[in-house]
C-alpha cells in the first residue's frame, strides 16, 4: 500500500504519543473527521492511520463510539549507553594483500561466466517446479546423478546417486552426518592436519585422536593402540605435507577398520589437478566393505566461494542418515546446484578442468624454477606433484611468528605449517611454509618470490 | 595427462595382478623394454604405466636393477552382500503434486531470471577476487550493507551491517548462534509453531517450553512461571496461526526479557506481504535495550531454494558471537550472494516484491472467494491478511490422519495443523487446514477447491 506523507506523520506522531504515555489507557481518540481538520489532510488518511493503529493493536474501538488508546505498560529503557554506535575496531573491511601464497584461494580469471550464466537461466527454466520449494535435503537427484558420473570417471568412485548428499562444505556435511551417531566419538586426525577440520570436531564435543605422519602418511600404530571410531584422513595429497598414501598403507588402514568395525572419512579435497602423473585413486574406490565415508568439493576446481561439496556414504549409513535428518532443511542453493548440474552435464565443467590444469600446471613450474633460482640452497621443496599448494623448508632463525609477520608488513598473504600443527612445532633453523600457486599472477611470480625473499633477508 | 587404450589395460592388469597377489612380494616386473615388446607397445607406454603404479605405491625402484612388487597385505573383503545394489525402496523421485496448498513454496513464474542472471555475470566482475577466496563468515559486507538499508525502510529494522550475519537458512544461523552460549538453554516455542524449529533445538540438546498462544500471541503468563532464556515468536504474522501480536503484548514481552536478562529471537519469516494495512513494525524496531535478535529471509520474497537468510544480533552478543565463530566456514555462496547485493542495489528486489504482492493479493481474494462459494457455513477462515497462507477450520467428522491421507491419494499437496503441536489435537468435529496460496496458479483455484471439497464429502 502506497501512502502520503502525511499520513506517516499522523501515524508516527501518534504511536509515539501513545507509547510515551502522552494518552492515558483507554483515552478516546478525536474522530476521523475532527482529526482531520485539525490537520488538514482527508478524512481517509486519518482511516488509514487509525486502521494502522488498530492492526497494530496500538488503539481499539468500540461500536459506535469510536478509537480508544489501548491500556499499554510503559516500555522500559534500561540504559542508552548499549545502543551507543560499535566502536570503530569492529567495524570489518575486505583485507587484500598485494601478492598471496594463500593455499586456500583459486584461480577464477578464466571462469567461464557467461556459460555459467547461461546455465542458470537454463536451470531455473527446466527445474522451476523444483526452484519453487525447498530442496531435498541431500541436494537435487539431478546433481547427484552427474557427480556420481563424474567421480566414477575420475576418482574410480562408484556409488549410486542415493548415496550423495550435497551440501555447501564438507565441515557443514560432517556435522550433519555425526547426528546420525551417538554423541561421543573418538577421531583419529592427521597431525599437521586441516586445522578447521580440528576445531570442528572439537566444537562438536568429539575427543580427537592426532595422529603423527611417517612417510607413507598416518601411522597405522597410532591408529592401532587409539582405537578410534573415525579415521579423517587425505590419502590422495595429504594436507599439508602432500604425502600421497601408498596402497600398502590403503590397505593397512582398511583392513583395520574392517576388523574392528570403524570407518575412514576419506577427503578428498584437490584430487583433481596432478602434474605429471594421473590421477590417484580414490582410498573409497579400494573399499569392498562400505567402510568409507567419501568427501569431495567443488572448492578447488571451480571456487571456494560456490560452496559446493559432496559427501558419499557407505549403504549402511543411508537409513541411520535419512531418519536423523528428516526434518532437516539443506544450505545448498538450487539455483548453483541445477546450474552446476548443467555446467557438467554439457561438458564444460571437464573443459574448464583441462584449461585450468595447464594454467597451474605452467604456474607452478613457473613459481618452482623462481624459488629455486633466488633462494638456492636455502630451501629444500617437498613437492609431491598434485594439488595447488606444495611445502617449502626454508634455512632461517626467523620464529614463524617473525615470518607471518613480516609477510603481513610486505602484503603478502603467506601461511607457515605451524598453523596447521596441534602443538608448537620444536625450535629449529628450519621453517616449513605452505605454497599456494593458485591465485598469484604469472607475472607476478617473480617480484612475488624477491619480496618474499627480503622477509629472511632481513633481521 | 592423456593416455592410450594400451596404457590403461597395462596399468589395471598391474594392479589387479599386484592386489590379488598373482605376484609374490619383492618379485622384480619385466624390464619396460621386454614387457613393450610382449604386449606390441611402446616402451614410452610401459613405462607410463610402472610410473603411475610407482606413484601409488604398488611397486618400487632400485637403482639399475629395475621394478620390483612391493609387499602388501591382503586387502580383507568380508561379505560380498553390502555391496549389493540398494533396494529399490531407496530410490528418490521428485513427488510433483496436481495441485499445491503449501505454505512452503512461492510463486517463481515471475522471477525475473533475465535480470538476475544479468546480476550473477556482474557480481562476477565487480567481485572476482571476493569470490576467488573463502567468503568471510557473515557474508560479503557489501550485501549485509544493502540488507542494513533495506530492512530499515521495510522492517523499521535500525542496525549496523556489522550486526548481520547472512546464511543459507535460519535454522543454520541459530546453530551458529548457539555456539556463543552455554551448552544447556531454555528455549520458549510458540504452540502451534514452526515444528523444524522445535525439531532442531531439540537435536541441539536445548530444553524446550511449548508455549500455547492466546488471542494476543504467545502467553506471557506461561514465560514468567517457565523463566526461559530465549523467546522464539513470530510476531508480525504467528506460524501457523497467523496471529499479529498486538503492542500491548509486545511491551509485555520486551520488559520481561529486559528485566531477566534474557532474549528474544524473533522470526519474521514473511512480514513482507501485508493485505490492506501496511507492514506491522518488527519487535526488534521497539526494542530499547539490545534484547531482540532478528531472523529475516529472502525464502518467502524470492524463493526457498536460494538458501539466503539473515540474522542481527544485539551489539552485546557480536564479539562472543565472533569469537565462537572463528574457524567456522560460512554454508553462503558468494555468487548468489553477491547477485542478490546488486538486485537489492539496483531497485529490482523492490519492483519484483511490487509485482509479486500484486498477484499474491489476486491469488488470496480469488481462494477466500471460492472457498467460501463452495463450502459455505462449512467453514471459517481465520484470516490476517499477511504473508502467504491463512488457516481454515472447517466441520468434519474426518481425522486428521483421513485428510492427510485422502489428500495425498487425490494428489492434493495439504497439511493440517497438527503438524505444528507438539501434542495430537483433542477430538472434535473441527479441523484445521493450513491454506498456502502462493504456488497455486489463478486459473487452477477453482479446480483445486473442487477436488479439496471432495475429500470432506466422502466417507
Amino acid at each position: 500500500m502506497e501512502h502520503s506523507y502525511k499520513y506517516r506523520e499522523i501515524y508516527l506522531k501518534l504511536k509515539q504519543d501513545i507509547l510515551s504515555q502522552q494518552y492515558s489507557s483507554h483515552q478516546k481518540l478525536p474522530s476521523k473527521r475532527q482529526l482531520a481538520n485539525d490537520q488538514n489532510v482527508s478524512i481517509n488518511t486519518v482511516k488509514n492511520a487509525y486502521e494502522q493503529l488498530f492492526a497494530e493493536g496500538y488503539i481499539y474501538t468500540k461500536e459506535r463510539q469510536g478509537y480508544f488508546v489501548e491500556a499499554l505498560n510503559q516500555l522500559i529503557i534500561q540504559d542508552e549507553q548499549i545502543t551507543q554506535p560499535l566502536n570503530t575496531q569492529s567495524i570489518e573491511l575486505n583485507s587484500t594483500f598485494q601478492y598471496s601464497f594463500s593455499h586456500m584461494t583459486t584461480d577464477i580469471t578464466e571462469f567461464p561466466i557467461d556459460v555459467w550464466s547461461k546455465h542458470v537461466k537454463e536451470a531455473y527454466y527446466q527445474f522451476k517446479n523444483e526452484m519453487s520449494e525447498i530442496p531435498p535435503f541431500k541436494g537435487p537427484f539431478e546433481l547427484r546423478q552427474s557427480i556420481a558420473q563424474l567421480i566414477s570417471y575420475k576418482r574410480g568412485v562408484v556409488c549410486r546417486p542415493e548415496q550423495i548428499i550435497i551440501g555447501s562444505g564438507t565441515g557443514n556435511l560432517l556435522s550433519t552426518l555425526f547426528q546420525t551417531f551417538a554423541s561421543h566419538q573418538k577421531i583419529a586426525i592427521e597431525n599437521p592436519g586441516y586445522s578447521r577440520m580440528r576445531q570442528l570436531f572439537i566444537s562438536m564435543g568429539q575427543e580427537i585422536i592426532n595422529v603423527p605422519l611417517d612417510k607413507k602418511g598416518l601411522s597405522v600404530n597410532h591408529i592401532k593402540s587409539n582405537q578410534p571410531d573415525f579415521i579423517v584422513t587425505t590419502p590422495s595429497h595429504q594436507f599439508p605435507t602432500g604425502t600421497i598414501m601408498p596402497i600398502s598403507r590403503r590397505i593397512e588402514l582398511l583392513n583395520w577398520v574392517t576388523e574392528h568395525n570403524k570407518f575412514i572419512i576419506e577427503d578428498d579435497y584437490d584430487s583433481e589437478y596432478k602434474y605429471g602423473t594421473d590421477n590417484i585413486p580414490s582410498l573409497y574406490s579400494l573399499d569392498k566393505n562400505d567402510r568409507v565415508i567419501y568427501l569431495g568439493t567443488f572448492s578447488k576446481t571451480l571456487m571456494p566461494s560456490l560452496r559446493i561439496s559432496y559427501m558419499i556414504l557407505p549403504q549402511q549409513l543411508l537409513y541411520p542418515f535419512d531418519l536423523a535428518t528428516h526434518t532437516s532443511i539443506t544450505d545448498l542453493s538450487s539455483i548453483n546446484a541445477y546450474a552446476l548440474h548443467l555446467f557438467i552435464k554439457s561438458g564444460n565443467y571437464e573443459k574448464y578442468i583441462r584449461k585450468m590444469h595447464h594454467i597451474y600446471s605452467e604456474k607452478r613450474e613457473c613459481l618452482l624454477k623462481t624459488l629455486k633460482k633466488s633462494f638456492k640452497e636455502d630451501i629444500s621443496i617437498y613437492d609431491m606433484k598434485a594439488g595447488l599448494h606444495f611445502l617449502l623448508n626454508i634455512k632461517t632463525n626467523h620464529s614463524y611468528g617473525t615470518i607471518e609477520q613480516k609477510a603481513s608488513e610486505k602484503n603478502i598473504e603467506l601461511y607457515t605449517l605451524r598453523r596447521f600443527m596441534v602443538d608448537e612445532p620444536p625450535e629449529s633453523n628450519q621453517k616449513t611454509l605452505i605454497i599456494g600457486f593458485a591465485k598469484i599472477k604469472l607475472e607476478d611470480i617473480e617480484p612475488a618470490v624477491l619480496k618474499l625473499k627480503e622477509i629472511f633477508n632481513e633481521d
